[in-house]
């Protein structure tokens, strides 16, 4: 049983056999023009009816690409992920964008009220755009405001058995089924009458919110609306390398809005694949896989050109994890000084998109 | 174990020694200057807070009265109870009455799409308004269209334990928790800060939805707001003097759209205290207690002096039940020409308080 609530690592190699995800295998690679980070180094790797939605786009149909956030703190490099997926959909597809801003989940699961939320919203609306989505060819809702979302969580609490969520999510307290119902209507909501009806959607998320992506197949299915195709990327992990990179662990996390200062120090102090003594990592060359810094790299901040060049001089032990340290984190702090200023001009339009403020 | 969604008989007794609910007693009477038919006819025999929400308006406080409609079928003698109670607290303690149009439950357990429910919707409250609802001081709403009814119910169902749901309700699909918290939304909507915040709120309802009260006193409690008030009125017994009177059971039931004709024939095969021979009728009197024909005439179509000689009549024997029988269908029918009329002139102000048609 997965578990969207918990905060745990999935083993990847089970959602294959039991959850029925596929790899990302080269026949759906060929279909994709430009890769990018996003299927060009391994972030997404499977899915579910990912073949459909490029059918459907070959076809020259409408499609969207669908996600939200809960606005209870700053972006971190795990929901830049996400939104980096959304961005690279809505660029190389053409995808709308749908983006639910879960403030209602915010306030009953972490008590931030709807007007802090509103505070949230706006400032990670602003990464967003920052990050480069187009709001022209996006819809996005609080929540809060969004009456056809609750109608439609409404109407599936009435089509869902409770065996059903009991089998997807095991025994819960009603309020999370009640998230989940709501999480099913966002997902239809590009399918809703008033945005034009059914079509092809797409939703990236972490392996562990398969559930939500089954329940919303299987209320998609009952309610003639097209099956939403899923994409699955790996976690960003904690900069500690122990767990996924959370809200809930702000030590290992790096934020969007982290000073170029806190940045370095943090990373400075990240996990990486380092040996037992310089010897041995001189002989030996680093462990890349457990590299955290790594993987801020690769995940985030360098070009293919200074990757493969990273990778090399790790893997035979030309450079020790201090001097690599040192190189992602004036990346990481030249990329944040840029990112920030962007962001600070997208604040005003991000609270005209969310009817925020003045 | 009180079931809200089945359709049988309350044992009255029950509802004193295990749930807690009060009786109408004299202290209460007392406080009530115009007792009408509501509480002059035993209309309504239970209660909880009603000393408190006595209280409040005797201080002077704004206080409300809050009810809901279905709009899954046109208005019955059983409706019209209800919707009695509501116009009798408006006018009585100048409440101001909150009134609740579940179009999304008619969708969702009836069919009823939400276009069908708008004109259930509009007949419903023109019937309400020819009974005499002020709709200047009232706040009429569609579930589909009122989202802090959908915010609170989702916030609530973080709120509530399953185990409290279990308690209340039994073992039910979670499309039935999902309306229930709905319900509480409804009910404590009159307390959200738009409309001025706390306040003391009267709930007139039949004594099998006595479990939503519970519930919603014990959200109330959470939340820091007043709890609901409520009076439990009996039931309207089916005309088969069966069952009570629901819209699952048309023939047993008299709608407030049913034509004169129609409604005589009914009334002329209802159920009687008739007993078993006129000679045995004639000496010991009809069986008063049994007969719908006389709670038609005590709940809803006789003055006071014609249902004391009614009364007299048929507990002496002088009177049999195929006269009283014409006698009530003769006032039945004299009522529903006269409220069809005041209905007919009511649809386009229905149709303006919920914005629908032209």
């Amino acid at each position: 049983m997965l578990d969207p609530w918990a905060n745990q690592l999935v083993e990847y190699e089970k959602l294959f056999g039991e959850f029925g995800l596929k790899r990302i295998e080269e026949g759906i690679l060929k279909r994709i023009k430009n890769k990018g980070r996003i299927f060009g180094r391994g972030i997404v790797f499977a899915h579910r009816d990912l073949d459909k939605f490029l059918e459907a786009r070959e076809k020259g149909q409408e499609v969207a690409v669908m996600s939200g956030i809960k606005p209870s703190n700053e972006f971190h490099l795990g929901s830049k992920m996400t939104a980096d997926e959304m961005i690279y959909f809505q660029k190389e597809f053409g995808a709308k964008v749908f983006y639910a801003i879960a403030d209602l989940e915010a306030y009953a699961d972490n008590g931030v009220t709807l007007e802090e939320g509103g505070k949230f919203a706006v400032s990670n609306l602003a990464d967003m755009l920052a990050l480069g989505l187009d709001e022209k060819n996006a819809y996005i809702w609080r929540q809060s405001q969004e009456v056809r979302v609750m109608n439609m969580a409404y109407l599936f609490s009435k089509r869902v058995t409770d065996a059903a969520l009991r089998a997807l999510y095991g025994e819960k307290e009603i309020g999370l089924y009640f998230s989940a119902l709501t999480q099913a209507g966002d997902i239809l909501l590009p399918q809703h009458p008033d945005f034009g009806g059914k079509k092809h959607v797409l939703v990236p998320v972490g392996a562990d919110q398969d559930p939500h992506i089954r329940m919303t197949r299987d209320i998609a299915a009952k309610e003639g609306l097209v099956l939403p195709s899923s994409t699955y990327h790996v976690y960003a992990k904690s900069l500690s390398g122990e767990q996924k990179m959370s809200k809930r662990d702000p030590l290992g996390v790096l934020f969007l809005s982290d000073t170029p200062e806190i940045a370095r120090k943090k990373i400075m102090r990240a996990f990486t694949g380092g040996r037992a003594t310089v010897e041995e990592q001189r002989k030996k060359g680093g462990e890349i896989g457990k590299c955290v810094v790594y993987e801020l790299a690769k995940f985030h901040f360098l070009e293919d050109k200074e990757l493969k060049e990273m990778e090399r001089r790790c893997l035979c032990g030309e450079v020790l994890c201090g001097e690599d340290k040192e190189m992602v984190a004036e990346k990481v702090c030249d990329w944040l000084k840029k990112h920030q200023e962007r962001k600070k001009k997208m604040v005003k339009k991000a609270e005209r998109i969310l009817e925020v403020g003045e």
